[in-house]
């Protein structure tokens, strides 16, 4: 093959490839989030990327563009038309529906699918990412909502965050519809408030307070003396778990055709990065796609490169070190069945160990497990194995330590 | 909405749902391919399911036909053609020849990405399933293949199977290309012995020697006094680690046009299940699709679905318990307060619990805490609130276990 037949090793536009270090990084999240998950009782599930282009088209013209414009939609072969899952959402929402007499509630399930957007190649924004999502469904209790809230805070100290590195925002669609009534609202003036809300963040108070009183609505309407109750109870219980930093923000909406009750979202309180990281809040009816049986939930949904982002401008994202803990270099080719034997043992110890097969010289191997970010390098050469004496060298430090074969198992147990 | 406006819950044809019970199999089989991949030195990798289709073209007329018929392939909205991943192999080939230079070898990497073929519906076969890639980059020592064959030894008895339960059996393509000259067979007739090796299993004894006579080869040359010397030796450096359910076979061919060395196959020994599970091998020059360096590995791959079906007829799939420890039941309204308290308390010890607010009778409480598999169940109540007395319920056998509120840590943590 001539050198201009060759492929291109690029990825395809808007995904990414996951190197070990990337994985690392993705595993130490997965897990994060699992085991705080699981802490609260959630169980994982998961489904496959393709479903029917229907489960996205049937909310009605809005989400219909969405479908046409914003997913991967295709028609197979059997004529379907298949949609790779944008959300997880209409997902969770079939799979209880299909088992709705099995599965018990208040039903808390959580899992961590990849979701694909077609976004337009100019805004550089990723065409798959990883999201966790937690829901509770079958429960119409503040303490349901305030139980997501908490998983979510107990999710960001499980990554490292201080409760100072982020605030937990609640808004309510009650109040919101409080207000329209009170200042006589119109339905579309109604919706220009609520997007005027949602855009709060991103204009000066100046510009914000004008546009509010446009709509008649003075300023002070947004900061009542007394915290609408379902805010105020859900930031009671909250505090009740030791959960201190949430507060009542009126600009919070969320996509308000969706949600029926509080959605909250979390801000990094960084002064370079105060934005939303993640939220979620209560909807009504999830199944209502599919059956007439009401089923209330609350859930939240938090994207995989959001908070590595935040993990990293916070200096929270940990330093990869391979899974592997030992790569043994082999000096000699007649050396290398005593490395094998020797690699044989330390992982009947559980020590993970990376054999080279000696096929380069010592230098080149002692890069290799370098590049690889393995800790610890051992050579196995004749003098090693006739002295049975070894050196165990940090590759990271450069520290060495001898060892004697009966040392081995012992030293990288304890290292 | 009417009752015929209703979607169907069903998921797309020919994949699956996982709901807790299928995901809590599942993440047991990838942790156990993640550990012991990881014990000898394999680090893992991951990339989009999203492929340029011309990563599939490139081979030739034969793969032309599978990318075309068999693989879901769409043009996106900027006109670039993409396929689903059918396999992870050109997609590994693609990461390693990108970053070639920083990766290091011998290069162990392992992923468990999901794949999909477009199956004919009439075969009832699956659009996608999961499978474990576990390869060795950079390598032409006989050691490396009897390593990635020790891999896979190693996580047969990792899932509970015997050595009694499968055989490892080895082809070898270099004897194949000896018994074609030995016996002077024109490409064509080379070809169709290939073919009838790999279908030897689904033939009568008789039928085989006597087709294969046919092609002018007598039945013992495929019982030779010696083996070949490439399986010898990988047979022989396994024996030396332990692994002594591995032997010759020369049917075993596997795909020929893409290995280049020996190949090999798990079968199981059941007598009524007595095929391939699972396989892999040599192939020699992996990157060649994006540059001219070659690039030798040994790998192989490893489904969800077969080796779901193994274990399970030889009874080795665990049985599903809730990663929840405890449920709480809610006796009152007034002891909710209680309840989550009690909740936050158990999981600062590392206990699981799920917590009912207490919207439905305790009788449908226990109920869901068994729909959900859940192992325990406590009720909290004005009396067990008052006394300090609670009753931890096994809701397996029924079994009930008096403990006083500081009991209650130490017996979950126990149980």
């Amino acid at each position: 093959m001539s050198k201009k037949d060759k492929l291109s090793t690029e990825a395809y536009k808007g995904v990414r490839d996951f190197y070990p270090e990337d994985q690392a990084f993705f595993n130490y999240l997965c897990h994060a989030c699992q085991s705080v998950a699981e802490r609260f009782g959630y169980a994982e599930y998961h489904a496959s990327i393709l479903e029917p282009a229907e489960l996205y088209k049937a909310k009605g013209a809005e989400s219909e563009e969405i479908v046409n414009e914003q997913t991967y939609t295709f028609v197979d072969r059997g004529g379907r038309e298949v949609t790779l899952r944008p959300e997880m959402t209409p997902t969770v929402a079939r799979m209880v529906a299909a088992k709705r007499r099995e599965l018990g509630f208040p039903l808390r399930l959580f899992s961590i699918p990849n979701v694909f957007r077609y976004e337009r190649p100019q805004r550089g924004r990723l065409r798959e990412h990883w999201q966790l999502n937690v829901d509770i469904f079958g429960s119409r209790s503040l303490s349901a909502d305030a139980e997501v809230i908490a998983v979510a805070h107990a999710l960001m100290l499980q990554l490292g965050a201080k409760e100072s590195d982020f605030t937990i925002k609640l808004g309510s669609r009650a109040f919101i519809d409080e207000l329209a009534k009170k200042y006589s609202l119109a339905p579309d003036v109604a919706k220009l408030f609520t997007q005027l809300l949602d855009r709060r963040a991103k204009m000066p108070a100046e510009e914000f307070e004008e546009k509010l009183s446009e709509l008649g609505i003075p300023n002070e309407a947004l900061s009542p003396a007394d915290l609408p109750s379902d805010v105020g109870e859900i930031i009671s219980l909250l505090k009740e778990s030791g959960v201190t930093n949430a507060e009542f923000d009126p600009s919070i909406v969320r996509g308000f055709n969706y949600y029926t009750g509080v959605v909250f979202e979390i801000f990094d309180t960084h002064p370079e990065n105060n934005r939303a990281l993640f939220g979620g809040g209560r909807y009504d009816n999830l199944t209502e796609l599919f059956d007439d049986e009401p089923l209330p939930g609350v859930g939240f949904g938090m994207g995989d490169v959001t908070i590595q982002n935040f993990l990293e401008l916070r200096g929270l994202k940990p330093a990869y070190v391979s899974a592997a803990t030992l790569y043994l270099a082999t000096a000699s080719p007649e050396a290398l069945p005593h490395t094998t034997a020797m690699a044989e043992e330390l992982r009947k110890n559980n020590i993970n160990v990376a054999v080279d097969f000696g096929e380069k010289k010592l230098g080149e191997q002692i890069k290799t497990a370098a590049k690889q970010h393995i800790p610890y390098l051992m050579v196995v050469g004749a003098d090693e194995i006739a002295s049975g004496n070894f050196v165990a060298r940090n590759l990271d430090t450069g520290e060495e330590t001898k060892l004697t074969q009966n040392e081995i198992v012992s030293f990288f147990n304890n290292n």
